[in-house]
């Protein structure tokens, strides 16, 4: 009774082009009208084209699937097809549509299906897809050494870094957010079947309840530690801070990438046991807000600004030296900032009765050398926070700028 | 601004339980109210008491967090104790409260919260938890032996089972779904919490999509092969099939598990790689039904009687001999049946290039020597479907029936 509503949809849009980039709510409505998926009644689309990629300042969707995937071809043309491809796949789904015309099982029974089935039913979901290009990319087998932004540095180690590299690096990466998990899912894995023989996917990850918010319009989640996340965070609607200190400009560098960013990525896994057995109190100063209200401490409400220097009644500072939101805090990064859009994990459990749960943390800055890098040797040298915290992947990307109608991912580089 | 959801709640309410058992909507409608994640905008409460456990015939949630324990103590005591505290912590989380009264940060800030906190903002989105008993409880530790059903057997060793042993067994589940993730998440480890010291997690999983539909309000989900998945199975309004396949009573030779269930866990990997090289008219005589309506082959419509006996024009059957849902039907089965609850999964990827993802299958049943069982028999050694799925963790629970008010869980069996 509703298994034709991605075909319909596209059916009813001419081309399905004429849907992409409008934005408009698309009424699908079928499990929502039979009380079924909450998570499915949302009938969001979310442009695909424009000046910068979605998915970046896209008021974060509660989901969350990335892949890091290699090349495994030494031919340039190849990859370039395959980013045309990706291209097109990827107008279609962020609008709801099935991977490729004909995927719905309305074609040869001789032919496997264009697409794998699983999103048929789902509305678009708010579905956005955003590309990168890892440090990888940029060795001798495509020629794009030149073209490599001085901001793409290969991470250093930081202290207490304990990565496994089964969890980090990448050619390229995609992240698929949205607000059903199954569209996520279906997005990344019908990419990673239009790759066979050019890309095989070297990791991924699974995300829920987006650990920070990227919008005025969004409250502010919580991560694993019960605490509210992202107070701070660049946000959507601040246009200043997006310019300065996440868009990359011609100024930096490399023209291509006037309009991307850099994303920075760290598997950060939680010791919630652990954590969970902290005093009230010593949780609030390891982080420097209050768990209730989210307020930095020493003020009352969440979005008061934070005082660094306010003292309490024994002459000590409110906000500790070692305190989270001082470490990260721009006042004492020399303005620094980044747009963070983590999401919380669980990946089963660890062996020893814990379960292995964290941050998966994904922020945009515009150079990772002043932003990111200083933060988080601030973070791991002193951060009170580290004794409950491991970073265990880590992986950084090159985020093109948007597409322009008829252009593809990535266009500017090759 | 809004992180006294849980908190308001329960102060209105008085003391909690005045909500649980109503099943009536609660409008928190905080992220709703500000354009923010969609799954937080469900605001349905499920009865926590009754003569059966939530979370079987409840209209299947699309998120699971399932996790399976194992007991540290043989003191049987502290096993009882734990069981009447999960019981409370169960009421208030599922009536959308905090997991013990005073949780919200309004106390002591020298102990630790009683909270962990990740939930506080969101409501009930119809969190159910189940719990389950595996065999391993009733052997000499707590003087269950004589209790244990007669269907709640170790089960056999399949053909083609390649059982990890880091993903099954245990001696308690607690099965928690929900509209949003992050409120299974919180429900699972603050049960785990209570935990400590009897009990600890041996392994956990989590789930999406849900796979089957449990009540004719639900469309049918899809599976990660793409397919319609349950169009077939027991519904919560066909209380004839849950009287005689799903429900035990005393009849099946243990008082306690009247109205209870016996509940049957696979971790089924999905080789979704080599299925999506399969040409349509494969996958299709492998299932046995049409990717895009889910009908039966040979019939129009998804809900369509199965004829197991229609011939194509070639003479041959149109549902082949080995195709999944002749073999898993309950003509060829002795009228079996059972009641489907499993979940899409994707635990990122294997480290050879493909995606660790598949079906987490969670079936009720009455008695699993003559359901279960005889249906996995014929599946393992005849279902085509088994060249792209393989059996990777395996675990077998007692489920208790319901709670009657003032009771707690597993009563009947101490």
């Amino acid at each position: 009774m509703s298994e034709v509503s991605r075909r319909k949809l596209f059916g009813m849009a001419g081309a399905g082009a004429a849907l992409v980039g409008t934005g408009a709510a698309v009424g699908f409505g079928i499990d929502r009208l039979n009380g079924g998926n909450p998570a499915q009644a949302a009938v969001t689309t979310v442009p695909f084209h424009g000046e910068h990629q979605a998915g970046i300042v896209t008021p974060a969707q509660p989901n969350l699937h990335f892949a890091a995937l290699d090349v495994k071809t030494k031919d340039r043309e190849k990859l370039v097809k395959l980013l045309r491809t990706w291209t097109e796949a990827a107008k279609r789904m962020t609008a709801g549509a099935e991977v490729v015309p004909g995927g719905a099982y309305g074609g040869a029974k001789e032919a496997p299906p264009g697409d794998t089935g699983e999103a048929l039913d789902l509305p678009a979901s708010s579905l956005t897809l955003t590309i990168g290009f890892g440090p990888s990319l940029f060795d001798d087998r495509f020629g794009l050494a030149a073209k490599r932004p001085a901001g793409l540095i290969d991470l250093p180690l930081f202290p207490k870094d304990k990565l496994d590299p089964a969890r980090g690096g990448g050619d390229l990466c995609i992240q698929a957010c949205a607000d059903d998990p199954q569209v996520a899912v279906h997005a990344i894995r019908n990419l990673v079947r239009l790759g066979f023989g050019v890309t095989e996917v070297r990791w991924s990850q699974l995300g829920f309840g987006r650990s920070s918010s990227t919008s005025v319009t969004q409250t502010t989640p919580r991560n694993l530690f019960g605490f509210k996340d992202g107070t701070r965070n660049i946000k959507a609607e601040d246009t200043d801070a997006l310019r300065d200190q996440v868009w990359l400009t011609a100024e930096d560098g490399q023209p291509w990438m006037a309009g991307g960013s850099l994303l920075v990525v760290r598997r950060i896994r939680m010791h919630i046991e652990t954590w969970d057995r902290e005093p009230l109190a010593g949780q609030e100063a390891i982080i420097g807000r209050t768990k209730g209200s989210g307020a930095p401490l020493g003020q009352t409400n969440e979005f008061d600004e934070v005082d660094l220097h306010v003292g309490g009644k024994d002459g000590e500072k409110l906000v500790a030296e070692d305190a989270h939101v001082r470490l990260a805090s721009h006042e004492t990064l020399n303005g620094a900032k980044i747009l963070r859009r983590g999401y919380n994990f669980v990946d089963g459990s660890d062996g020893v009765g814990h379960l292995e749960a964290g941050l998966f943390f994904l922020a945009f800055n515009r150079d990772t050398r002043k932003q990111y890098v200083p933060m988080q040797q601030a973070l791991s040298a002193k951060d009170a926070m580290m004794e409950y915290v491991q970073h265990t992947g880590s992986a950084h990307f090159a985020i093109p700028p948007g597409v322009r109608e008829g252009g593809f991912w990535g266009e500017g580089l090759f």
